[in-house]
């Protein structure tokens, strides 16, 4: 099965690298790979964030590992040569709509977070983020007012089967899981999540075994502060999902744990940790490479069919972090590579 | 000099009577009084939730103490006669486009974070929250797809106005404090982010004593978890701006706590809490009256120019919490009155 690795820029190739000898010890040659260029590194190699070939590596791949794509020297190109359209260009053209961002917290990392290690240990859930819509890529612009000042818009907008489309996967997610659903959105003041809570709510009756709850966007930031233990899946849009998985990942302890996938409707998905692209520690060899190798377990379970595989990933995490393994986002000296080679001792 | 009260829904007209003993004990007869219908309240006595007579009162007026508005009984309605629309209209009507909303820990409240406590201790930050433009105040309604899907849309927008005047006032108030402004947007995605980005930096060689600095919003919210003891003023949208400072008041204990002012240019402003209405604990006295009380200082400081009065009820706030004060929110078992009282002995 062929998988295309994407690593990108910054810290991205050093974490695919761990990831990739992580999968070949599991899975040996049962997967073949094929590396594209992305991000600021594919436009300065070929002109481009998103090549024409690396697109068509994606399309032709089962799944795809994807590293992380920024470069502070490509932030004044015109928008769409930016790194950021690679991932954005490959969520639309791939179809794929449905991010999972499992949020926990590895218990041996509980001094990791900076909430109460009480409030933080209770948190065990998914977030269900829309990718495919929003604000992301409706009509968007500079124009001019009538006064002759300069104005930018960006059109919000979602139709009834995208929403339906993304609030089954997160009826879905609640049903394997604990059976609650909060629908996040801002319908106490937006049309576009006025028809969302519509939408879900219509839905529901599908779903009579899971308890559904709608909340606001802003106590939704300050319930996952609070009490985040409350939450099993949350599902919400594009926008809103940005924010709160960032946010719900870091009381979840360091970012650089967690994996994510994004899924088209039939189980081919693109896999990243939720992390950037680090310039300011790239090639050092200090960036953690666990998020990309549990986004490596994630493919495993989700594209491949291979959950036994998947299962002896995250335990080969939890065990090299048992045996005290630490990168120094997490308070320790190891280096990319010998986190890697922990994980390798571990499985 | 004439004061519009505002109680509105739920708990509203509770806390609003606690803030007004307060400010009779603290500023006497110089300031007089009317109170005005709004949000739901507003709708089931006068069919609308700005009625005229509060808007003109809330004109008249030169300063607005308000309570929450919001209640379940109205969530139904078209949207133009929810209880938020009250809240929404007064902002625009009065062009009240300047909400800030400081968080700090009260020393004595320490243990009421969800953040570890040397986390918590160590935020004190002011956000400066753009509220006349943003996907608020865009056109929106529900329309239909090529193939007769319902849609929702929203549009966002700012241009370069709205956006320098809510840019200076953080500039200005970073100034007054420790001098670092950090704006946060959505440039890597979002149109209506770049614009603001570019002014921000325009407008940056104004104010050459300010460290400025730039984050996604994304980001913020993370950081907010991680350190949020990195802020001084943090600059941003409508909508950011409603996610961030709840947020950010969470981390820095109850929501019952904090105070807001909505400023237009003339020092005008409007004054209220930032929790909401509450409907749950409306009219059991269990409602914590700190965050009104606050609100009503911060109004004596930027509308009325009675510093001194402000502090001594600020001074009040924490004498009382460090008597051992506390509403149910805050782990105690005082009412609502009993809370306003120890304030009052305090002074
Ligand atoms: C890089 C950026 C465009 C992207 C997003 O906003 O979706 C990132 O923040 C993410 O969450 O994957
Ligand atoms: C009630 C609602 C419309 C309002 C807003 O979103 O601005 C509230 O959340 C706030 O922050 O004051």
């Amino acid at each position: 099965m062929l998988i295309a690795l994407l690593p990108g820029d910054g810290i991205g190739p050093e974490v695919i690298a761990e990831a990739v000898r992580v999968l070949d010890k599991v899975v040996g040659d049962k997967l073949s790979y094929e590396t594209g260029a992305v991000g600021g590194a594919a436009y300065k190699s070929a002109g481009h964030p998103l090549p024409p070939e690396t697109l068509d590596l994606a399309k032709r791949a089962r799944a795809i590992l994807f590293g992380a794509v920024g470069d502070p020297d490509c932030d004044r190109l015109e928008r769409h040569l930016r790194p950021e359209q690679a991932i954005l260009g490959l969520r639309k053209e791939l179809t794929l709509f449905a991010n999972l961002r499992p949020a926990t917290l590895f218990k041996e990392l509980a001094d990791a977070s900076a909430l109460r290690p009480e409030v933080a240990q209770a948190i065990d859930m998914v977030i269900v983020r829309e990718l495919n819509g929003d604000v992301y890529f409706g009509e968007k612009g500079m124009r001019k007012t009538a006064s002759g000042r300069r104005e930018g818009y960006d059109v919000m907008s979602y139709n009834e089967d995208e929403v339906a489309r993304i609030a089954r996967v997160g009826f879905e997610t609640a049903r394997a899981r604990r059976g609650k659903l909060c629908s996040v959105d801002k319908a106490n003041v937006l049309e576009t999540s006025q028809l969302w809570r519509d939408v879900v709510i219509e839905l529901a009756a599908d779903y009579p075994d899971i308890e559904l709850s709608h909340m606001y966007v802003d106590n939704a930031a300050m319930q996952l502060v609070r009490n985040p233990g409350q939450f099993d899946v949350i599902v919400t849009g594009n926008l809103f999902g940005d924010i709160l998985s960032d946010q719900a990942s870091m009381c979840a302890g360091s970012i650089g744990m967690l994996p994510s996938a994004s899924l088209d409707s039939n189980q081919k998905g693109l896999y990243e940790p939720i992390h950037g692209s680090a310039p300011d520690i790239a090639g050092q060899g200090k960036a953690n490479p666990l998020a990309t190798i549990l986004s490596a377990g994630m493919m495993l379970r989700y594209s491949l069919g291979m959950g036994a595989e998947a299962d002896r990933i995250d335990m080969a995490v939890a065990k090299a972090l048992e045996n005290g393994a630490r990168t120094p986002d997490l308070g320790g000296k190891l280096t990319t590579t010998q986190m890697g080679d922990a994980v390798l001792a571990a499985l």
